[in-house]
């Protein structure tokens, strides 16, 4: 049990965070800073931290690990303002979606002012800040770990607390976390925008009732385009590459089948989604 | 409570009207004309349908409603095939995704050897076939129907149909159907029918493992993805025209979405993803 643990940022993610350690007894004390005085008194407010400061300051030197639970393109730069303070001790780890996002000068901080071990917890809703946070958000859910270096003391720590509130832990290289994301998350979030703004403005008569005729597929693209719109800004550019390099590979398929469609080629049509139904089918075998 | 409704491919949709006509005591026999012995079987089995047929005859003649639940490639055909034997007094009516479908010969033989209602209940799951049916499917569900002339008694045996196992009826044009489906249905199988082929195609080194690291979209992405590749072939060919309009749209919208991320352009894609949530907020205010 540790007896301080500060989360920076008790958002969703954050305040999420604080409730599972809480309720599973990990630490004594949680405390939360944030620049939002509305979150951090809803983050109080259900308990998922005991104590609220809005500045990053000495205070911090009592806690063994730090969380970051802010927008990924403000990571970097917090963990340098928390390098004044801090020892090399103190673990920090962080909840960003992009995890190959740290400068030069931060790297070779790490071991001597602090422990780095960026995480990535692979759970959330499309809703955002403390009010909408859930003690069993990360249960049975995959969180991703892309150490620095081979500091095991520091990556049990953060592996512990994380399997602890019921997660399964994987470890990988940033630039292969990176690779897989901006597949099976950054780019079906960039689609799911994309196609409702698409729909609103097709030229139909029924504009307002579309969403009555949407089955399962459109509406699920809606709740997913409905994430919140800071977060997504930041990760879609901060994996820039990546998610580049992936939309055009989905570009150059789409742009196959609309050719099939367009050349009335049934049976390439028919075999592109017999592989797919074949290919799900394996995955699904293996894995869930 | 009619005396005798005919189902032809009692499946997934066919088979749950079956069910939801019977539990509803809407009519006293329905008949199941399926060329697939084994989808007859179930159906029959499941109390779906009370009589089994393999070919379309003379005997169709009893029944005052045909519904058609196959492939909309053979839909027109069927009806064809029926008219041999029907009367104006019969009404067809049939459950296909696109609506625009029927060769002008058929249109001629509408109101002379069958009286012809389409519909199309938008309701189903990824799975197919009478064993995956369900009784329930179209309860609180729309059911749109594209009637291709003022025939109200026909227009009314269908609807209360409908009506009467919990759906909603909104009547319109077959081009304003195969418009909104293009966009609400078609397009988006048909990306997430890609994006699994493209996420398969990626070279990572855990590609087994793609799976477990996918959030919410991507999972719905393979769930949809793996939707009947017959049906679906069938459904992309036949609302060619409405779906490349629709797909280009789309091409468009995200083109333009990857050159502000790859011009770092901040404030367009915040305002891009910030627009997307107020949509859907105004859609899900008015509607759900």
């Amino acid at each position: 049990m540790f007896n301080e643990i500060t989360i920076i940022g008790p958002g969703l993610i954050g305040a999420s965070l604080g409730l599972a350690i809480k309720s599973n007894k990990l630490c004594k004390t949680i405390v939360g800073i944030d620049r939002s005085v509305k979150n951090l008194e809803d983050a109080f407010r259900i308990n998922a931290i005991d104590k609220r400061r809005k500045i990053i300051d000495g205070r911090i030197q009592k806690s063994s690990i730090i969380f970051i639970c802010t927008p990924v393109s403000t990571i970097d730069k917090i963990i340098n303002e928390i390098s004044l303070y801090s020892n090399k001790e103190q673990v920090i780890s962080d909840v960003g979606s992009v995890k190959n996002i740290f400068k030069k000068k931060t790297l070779n901080l790490n071991e001597v002012k602090f422990s780095l071990v960026p995480g990535h917890p692979i759970a959330g809703t499309e809703h955002s800040g403390a009010i909408n946070s859930q003690r069993n958000l990360f249960r049975d859910k995959w969180c991703i770990l892309t150490p620095l270096n081979r500091n095991k003391r520091s990556i049990k720590m953060i592996s512990e607390i994380w399997k602890n509130i019921g997660m399964k832990i994987s470890i990988m290289q940033p630039s292969e976390h990176d690779k897989i994301m901006s597949m099976t998350s950054h780019l079906p979030h960039l689609i799911a925008f994309t196609i409702v703004g698409t729909a609103f403005n097709l030229n139909i008569k029924k504009k307002n009732e579309l969403i009555n005729f949407a089955a399962g597929g459109f509406k699920d693209f809606t709740r997913i385009g409905s994430s919140d719109p800071k977060m997504w800004t930041d990760i879609f550019l901060e994996n820039k590459n990546f998610l580049k390099e992936t939309l055009e590979l989905f570009l150059r398929d789409i742009k196959k089948f609309k050719y099939f469609i367009e050349t009335n080629q049934y049976d390439e049509i028919f075999n592109l989604l017999k592989r797919t139904k074949e290919i799900r089918k394996s995955i699904i075998k293996k894995k869930i």
